[in-house]
């Protein structure tokens, strides 16, 4: 065929590049969390990095058995197709009455990160400003860069976000679209939002008109200390509450879910429906038949999980106070995966002392990768992930740690 | 905790309301293809509607064998956990190899869905240009309204997108920021685009520095004619090729690959990352060892799906003309699930029959729902879809069809 002549007098130039959408070049390579060229060289580094679940309490045999019996009873060909995008109505179904919620306000996900990305885009307009921890889980912060969002640290406490910081704030004539925050066992800082603060919250939200995400992984592992509740959220229509089997159920599935207030579940529908559809047909077939079919299998499970970290966590602390004493101030957390220990030396330098750490074979995450804004101690703690490290490793990993003190 | 008094004189009312944003507000309720309100009321409706597989053409069994050998060989705890956003490296090795990449270029997706949004997001800015098939996919347009895009209708002749048309517009002074196509089997008018014309529109991307979006997944299914080639897509780096598994393993596992021009790997990377984190690490590792252990089988199973839709499109076309002789031109497709017939008499009211179909029980999607602009016959056709239908179910479609006639 014959082409317009590319030697024309107004034709552009022979060939014109390709260039990614602002969008995508607003998007940041990693740095801190989440850059492999941080990672202890030796190969035998023992890794607390992560809000990683120990393969022992993750269904292995289940998902083989319940696929065993999905295919057996006749649903293999239903799991290998198309579904719809608000997700399985059984596992919607069993999540909303766990929840107690109307199942419609149920909306399946692949997991926890895909909850917070759907939630920045249907809430967050371009350029708007978002209060997120002080310090943060930095994963959220990269996904607010999905709308070039700008940020308002707001201090965590032991007992979760500084909430009347934000009102303060909100008080002088702030105006935020959302406020992000892990409301149970915090990431990286260990603690849980009180009742009084989650109360609060939502009803700065209310007065104010903006959104609380509630990024809440871990709540399901609690070993210690009292509930604070979620109802709170759930009776709010401010709130998205964000959860996911991946700390249950295992992260690999990428299956999660969000509870919306009902005027917000029709938008996300929408926007979900056009970026992949809908999540795996095949692996919410397997989940809702293994929930579904097993009644109180799930809490037994938990039950087993939670005795495992808070085997681990207290061990942690143990070894650190026997191993390093005075040297970190640690406290045994009441859920979750994450110690959060600060240094009680101003004379250690917390970059050198990592580098040391790396060296001797145990790597973590620095606490300065979790800072967003100053006014925090953060830069002078460490977060030390202990969910998928035995007794050993853990003992191993600490003797380390106590050698890079040097 | 005591907030601040909301009674104060510059506090704002007492609920404020919650707003999505522009984004989410952009987002079209569907209408036309895809409302369920336009099905047939008969519980025993024949529905020619989607590019569905048929289940006996897809890996039942073998998927149930894949666990248990993943299982058996201590696979199942790495199965569970977090994997890479990029992919697994086996998974894209297998693709890679079959596609004659550097599997550097190949990104693993939640199916053809996902690549395609991942793409409009990651190359198109907001409120930017694409040319698009007339008639085209409708769920395409639908993505586009993640970056509130306008289209630029390109007419589909039987070989394909009108590659000339285009670039006269282009001469002409029009810009866009990519083109969507279908290269084979198109959906919905199941022509194939000519090797000549892939030539001349990747010598068009290049030359006017837009990015050709070639949504490929039905190409694995050819039953006749000759294969109009891939390497001019993937020897450009103006071409991203969209490819899924789910016409071929399965849509409900939610797995396809992108093949990417190795300038934007890294901006795709990033950008994917920060939507979901990566595709199911259950789902790839049993796709993985199924295609990876067993040499040659997925070409088998490929050969006899193509012997099974071909007989389809056969039988499809023989009762159209047996049993409406005249009435729609017909012409077996040389692959794909699509069957793009005109009605001959222009006195016949296409959504008349469509209503009379519905009440005799069977559903089509009616050909005006593909259209994007002026100077087609798209609401003259019917898309019917085959895939999935047995021979019984063809012969009464077409039987009721031609009641529908009357």
């Amino acid at each position: 065929m014959t082409l317009t002549d590319p030697t024309a007098p107004d034709a552009p130039a022979a060939t014109a590049p390709l260039v990614p959408s602002a969008l995508a070049r607003g998007l940041t390579v990693p740095k801190g969390f989440g850059d492999q060229s941080l990672l202890s060289p030796r190969p035998d580094a023992i890794r607390l990095l992560g809000g990683i679940p120990d393969p022992s309490a993750l269904p292995l045999a289940e998902l083989r058995e319940s696929l065993g019996e999905v295919w057996d009873a006749g649903g293999a060909a239903a799991a290998l197709q198309y579904s719809g995008s608000h997700g399985f109505e059984g596992l919607r179904g069993w999540i909303a009455e766990r929840e107690g919620v109307n199942p419609r306000r149920i909306l399946i996900t692949n997991g926890g990160m895909h909850g917070l990305s759907l939630t920045v885009q249907a809430l967050v307009e371009r350029g708007g400003r978002v209060a997120v921890d002080n310090p943060a889980y930095p994963l959220f912060l990269r996904t607010l860069e999905l709308v070039g969002a700008e940020t308002l640290p707001v201090p965590v406490e032991a007992d979760g976000l500084d909430v009347e910081h934000l009102a303060r704030r909100l008080a002088e004539g702030e105006r935020i679209a959302a406020v992000y925050t892990v409301p149970d066992f915090h990431n990286p800082s260990q603690g849980t939002l009180s009742a009084a603060k989650r109360a609060a919250l939502v009803e700065l939200a209310e007065r104010y008109g903006f959104v609380v995400i509630a990024d809440d992984p871990y709540r399901e592992l609690r070993f210690a200390g009292t509930d604070q509740g979620r109802r709170v959220f759930f009776d709010s229509d401010h709130v998205v509450h964000v959860n996911t089997f991946t700390k249950t159920l295992g992260p690999g599935l990428r299956l999660g879910w969000l509870v919306l207030p009902d005027h917000l579940v029709d938008p996300f529908l929408r926007l979900r429906n056009r970026q992949d559809s809908h999540s795996s047909t095949f692996v919410q077939t397997l989940v809702e038949h293994l929930l579904v079919s097993r009644p109180g299998w799930f809490d037994t499970t938990l039950a087993a999980a939670r005795e495992l970290y808070r085997h681990r966590a207290e061990l942690l602390v143990a070894e650190l106070e026997a191993q390093l004493p005075g040297q970190l101030e640690a406290t045994v957390p009441e859920g979750g995966f994450f110690l959060w220990p600060c240094l009680a030396d101003d004379a250690v330098d917390a970059a050198a002392l990592h580098a040391r750490a790396s060296a001797e074979g145990i790597d973590y995450q620095q606490g300065e990768f979790f800072v967003t804004g100053p006014g925090t101690d953060s830069a002078r703690r460490l977060r030390l992930a202990y969910g998928d490290r035995t007794d050993d490793e853990l003992r191993t990993a600490v003797e380390r740690l106590a050698r890079a003190f040097g």
